[in-house]
C-alpha cells in the first residue's frame, strides 16, 4: 500500500476506513500481518485483513480486557494468557504486580513484528516474571495440569488459526485450570451478534458464573466491543470494592477507572434481550 | 449515486462507509438532504454530507436524547424540542404522555422529505398534542416567554444552519426558558473533541447544574456519542427512582433502560480528564 492510501475493513455492508501513510511490515505467515503508519491513529496492527489494534485507541481494548478480570479478585499472583500476541495484555497485568504471567502465542511472527515496529509491550515482554512459549494455546490447556488465578484469552476474529478457541471444549479446559477468573474478548455485539451468542453459550456450558460487559473500541466493527468473564464462584464485585482495590493498587490507566468498570457490565435493552436466554 | 455505491463520511484521518442500494431524494435546499436505502442499516438520512440517522440505529440516539432528561425529571408536561426534523425525537417524548410537545425546525425539507420516505416520526408529528413550527430556533428561544418542564436541542453538526446552536446566548436563553431540564446531543468525544468542551463550556455558563452522558451510536463518527444535560436544580437522580418511573410509565424502548441510563453518566478516564476543568 503506497502513501496517503486507505485501508478499508468491510463487515456487513459497512466498512472502516483509516488513511494510512506507509506500510512498516508486511507478512503472510501462519496469519497475513500488516503494520501500517497511519495519519491520526498512529501505528496500527492488522492481521487477515482485520485491525487487531491502534495506538490510539489499543488502551480502550486492552484495559477493559485485563482490569475488569483483574479488579474482580484478590491477589492476581499467578495469570495465563491465551493469545496476545501485541503484548498490550500482558503489559497491563503487571500492573497488578503479579508473581507470574504465562503467554501463549502460536504466531511468533506477531510478537516479533510488534515488538520491533510498535512496542506497544513497553518492554513488559522481558520482564523477569514473564514466560512466552510459542504454541497452540488450546494444546496447552487440554494437557495442562497447573491452574491460574486468572485466564484470559485475547484472540483474534474466528478464522482457521483462532476457531477452535471458542467451542465448548476449550472453555471446558480453561475452566479446569481457572482458580478465580476468566475472562475473553467476545467481538462486537453490534457487528457479530450471532459470535457473541454462540461464545456464550459454550462458556455458560463450562463455567457457572458467566457475565458480558461491553465496551466502546472505535476501530473495531461498530465501534462497540463485548466481554465475557466467568468463574466457578461468584463474579459480583460492589463498587466500594473496586474502589478500594483501585486504590490500593495504585494503577494508571488511559480509560479504566472504577466507574467504567461498573457501567460496563449495564446492557443495552436489545442486548439483554438477545443473550437472556442463554445467560437464564 | 448508483446501485451498490458506498457512501462515505470521512472524519480525521477516518471514514465510514455504508453500502447503498438506492436514493430515495437529493435536493440542495438549506441543507442538502439525502435519503438512501442501504443495503444493511434500512433507510439513512444524510445531511451536508453526514450521517443523521439510518433505521438501524436511529433509536440508540433518540432514546437516549430524550429518555435520560426526561426520566430524570417528574411529570414532564410541556417539552420544546429545537431541531429534530426527522421527528425521531418527538416520538420518543410523546411516550411520557405529555400535554403539549413544540418543535422548531428551520428546514421544512426535512421534515417533508423524512416524513414521506423515512417514515421514522410514526405519525407522531400528526399527535394533537404536537405543534411544529418552521422557524429559528436562536429567535424563538430568544423571543419566547414561555417556559417549559424540558428543552431538548436536537441539531445536526455545527455549519452555517447550526452554528449558533452552540453558542453562550443561545443557551442563556434556553436556561431562562427551561422550567426543569435541558439536553443537547454534543457530538463525538473521541472525534470531536474540542468541540464537546465548547459547548460544555457554554453550557457551563448558562446552567448552575451540568453533566456529560455517552453512549454508542454506530453510524456517527468513531461510534461514541455524547449528549449535556443541564438544569437550574439538580440534576443527580438515584436508580430505585428511575427504575419506579421506568415501571410507572409503561415505556417501550430499543436501547434505553434505567441500567444503561445510570451507566452512561460513567466516563471513561481520558473522557473524564479532558473535562474537568470545565466542569468543576
Amino acid at each position: 500500500m503506497d502513501t496517503n492510501q486507505w485501508f478499508v475493513e468491510t463487515y456487513n455492508g459497512s466498512a472502516l476506513m483509516i488513511r494510512v501513510k506507509n506500510t512498516l511490515f508486511d507478512h503472510r505467515g501462519i496469519q497475513h500481518i500488516q503494520i501500517f503508519e497511519t495519519e491520526s491513529f498512529g501505528k496500527m496492527l492488522v492481521l487477515d485483513g482485520k485491525v487487531q489494534l491502534t495506538e490510539r485507541d489499543e488502551t480502550f481494548y486492552h484495559e477493559m480486557l485485563v482490569h475488569v478480570p483483574l479488579f474482580t479478585i484478590d491477589n492476581p499472583e499467578k495469570i495465563l494468557v491465551i493469545g496476545g500476541g501485541d503484548g498490550g495484555t500482558v503489559r497491563e497485568i503487571l500492573k497488578h504486580n503479579p508473581s507470574e504471567v504465562l503467554m501463549i502465542e502460536i504466531d511468533r511472527d506477531v510478537v516479533d513484528a510488534c515488538r520491533k515496529y510498535i512496542g506497544v509491550d513497553r518492554g513488559s515482554l522481558d520482564d523477569e516474571r514473564v514466560t512466552v512459549l510459542f504454541e497452540d494455546g488450546i494444546e496447552f490447556v487440554r494437557n495442562s495440569n497447573e491452574r491460574f488465578d486468572a485466564v484470559i484469552v485475547d484472540g483474534t476474529d474466528p478464522n482457521p488459526v483462532s476457531k477452535s478457541l471458542i467451542e465448548e471444549e476449550f472453555y471446558k479446559s480453561c475452566s479446569r485450570i481457572t482458580k478465580k477468573i476468566f475472562s475473553t474478548q467476545s467481538q462486537s455485539p453490534f457487528a457479530q451478534g450471532d459470535y457473541l451468542r454462540e461464545m456464550l453459550s459454550n462458556i455458560k456450558d463450562a463455567f457457572p458464573h458467566v457475565s458480558i460487559y461491553i465496551n466502546f473500541v472505535p476501530t473495531y466493527p461498530s465501534g462497540l466491543w463485548s466481554y465475557i468473564i466467568a468463574s466457578n464462584s461468584d463474579i459480583k464485585v460492589d463498587m466500594d470494592v473496586l474502589v478500594k482495590r483501585w486504590e490500593e493498587r495504585q494503577i494508571n490507566t488511559v480509560h479504566y477507572n472504577p466507574e467504567i468498570h461498573y457501567a460496563s457490565f449495564m446492557l443495552p435493552q436489545w442486548l439483554k434481550e438477545s443473550v437472556k436466554e442463554i445467560l437464564h
